[in-house]
């Protein structure tokens, strides 16, 4: 299963990669299709546009049981971790509603409770709100605007050989609960950015290993992870039917038990902040990060290198991480 | 079926209003829900920001049989509309696409052949393309951003009494063939908006009645149409079974005759312009307009009131258009 969703989703970065290859761009584009954001330099004296998509679909990205205000947080809050990605501040949302011909409206109110609350909570304006029929599924897209200052902004691209790689939080099996509750990392990753030089920074959405190969193609570079170094969520542990999580969580055994560092590397939705920086900074960062960050961990989890792929270190055993990072790395 | 869908339309609207009553906004925001475009004051010197997001479904707006270039180029004009009924200038496209579990490549790749032609006539860059499941349809969503003088903004709530209204082009039947080839009346906007005072304009999506309706509520007037000015397509002329417009357009006899006049106040989908602005400059427009746009018609529909409510003139009765000025006119 989690093979056949990864090869869809690389499906679908090539046909977008090929959709997109002729479309016209302007020179105010600053950054187009095949980042977080896209970036826009409209003449402000600081600041850029950032502008971000994203939809949730009911069956894909949440259930009917998912409680309603939740799934409308959800679909918020990955359009905000985007604009995190990019060190930006939103602004103002859009939001399309696809109906299918029945629908309850107390659900839809409540997906607009869970949405403006979290609007609420970041300061965005809800500028927009249109609604559509859509035959087979209720559909929740949201577009949103945010700025950053034009200095700090921060892509995948720039990435450099001899760069730490950090990530915050706790990796996989976010689908136990995380993909609804999860925070955006806009405070932290405008600290970043601030603070630091931070090379280039993306936002887990695609799993560990799938975003660092978007950060790592996008700069030209490859790197190497540290399987020891990897952190692995209490939900992944779980999965994976560790006794400890299992105790913790009070749940019944996971029924397709799957290692808990490969749920760590491949599971989507952690919408936790992969960033690099110069090697140099790193013991900085920790210490400061210590005192004004205390509840999150922040993980170094390897480095950029200068020749192309992605390898991950086990011990004295360096082995390459193929493919999504699912199949090849749970032989 | 008019009737339905208008109905389910009406539904929408009060749905909508009641969701976006409550959700959050910023001083930046000049312009919310409730307008063609949100309207944002981010601080650039002359110009302000419009945002605008729309979406299309098969079997909704278009179908299996809509040549796909077709389909991908209604999308994005929809919008361009929209940016054009606040006399903006569009700049930059985000893209959704929802698929269902079996699609065509090359249908999606004509979408875009499509989306794209227009976005380079039209020099806007699509610079986001996302894709998501989308199990029962085809979904096609844009979100577009634009720009517009701060001098020269006209939204819907502008109107006044004694204002004339007017339109351009020629209404109804739009789904015989139009709804997939129209132009946006960008430059046309544009010139209004810089030649004379426009108070108030709205691009024509939900049919004329609905429309003017959406203005006279946001400017709290009324308007009183003259039935013998209302322009006719030539399309709502054959679904009339008028015998000219039947010879002209080469078709077999619509099955379900209307009337011309009331597919002219309620069809959607025309995508013209309606605006109004001061008697006085009634005639000086209209021939400044005959030189700039000699082939698109510009007709004086009716006026502004100062009295509420929507009436239509025929002859020397005046009378009500009520309701979705569909099932009422018809009688």
């Amino acid at each position: 299963m989690e093979t056949i969703l990864a090869r869809k989703r690389m499906k679908e970065f090539e046909l977008i990669n090929r959709l997109t290859a002729g479309l016209p761009t302007l020179p105010s584009v600053l950054t187009g299709v095949g980042d977080d954001c896209a970036v826009l330099d409209l003449g402000l004296d600081d600041d850029c546009v950032l502008l971000k998509t994203d939809a949730v679909v009911e069956g894909v990205h949440f259930t009917a049981e998912t409680p309603s205000r939740k799934a409308g947080r959800k679909a918020l809050a990955r359009t905000l971790s985007d604009i995190a990605a990019m060190a930006g501040r939103p602004h103002s949302a859009l939001v399309t509603l696809g109906l299918p011909p029945q629908y309850d409206t107390a659900r839809i109110e409540q997906i607009y409770e869970g949405m403006g609350a979290l609007a609420r909570q970041w300061n965005v304006a809800i500028v927009g709100g249109e609604t559509t029929t859509n035959p087979g599924a209720l559909l929740l897209s949201i577009s949103l605007l945010g700025l950053v200052q034009k200095s700090r902004i921060v892509k995948r691209s720039g990435a450099q050989p001899g760069d730490v790689i950090m990530v915050t939080g706790e990796l996989g099996g976010s689908l136990l609960g995380k993909h609804l509750d999860f925070e955006p990392r806009l405070i932290e990753a405008r600290w970043l950015a601030e603070e630091f030089t931070i090379h280039a920074m993306i936002d887990l959405s695609d799993g560990l290993a799938g975003d660092l190969r978007h950060v790592l193609k996008a700069s030209g570079v490859g790197a190497e992870l540290l399987a020891n170094n990897i952190p692995i969520s209490k939900a992944a542990r779980y999965n994976a039917a560790d006794p400890s999580a299992l105790a913790d969580m009070g749940l019944p055994p996971a029924t397709n038990p799957r290692p808990a560092l490969e749920a760590a590397l491949s599971d989507g939705e952690d919408y936790e902040l992969l960033f690099t920086l110069p090697a140099s900074q790193a013991v900085p960062l920790r210490d400061s990060w210590k005192l004004r960050f205390p509840e999150l961990r922040l993980t170094c989890i390897g480095r950029i290198t200068a020749h192309s792929g992605l390898h991950i270190r086990r011990g004295n055993t360096l082995q390459p991480l193929e493919g999504g990072g699912y199949e090849h790395f749970s032989s």
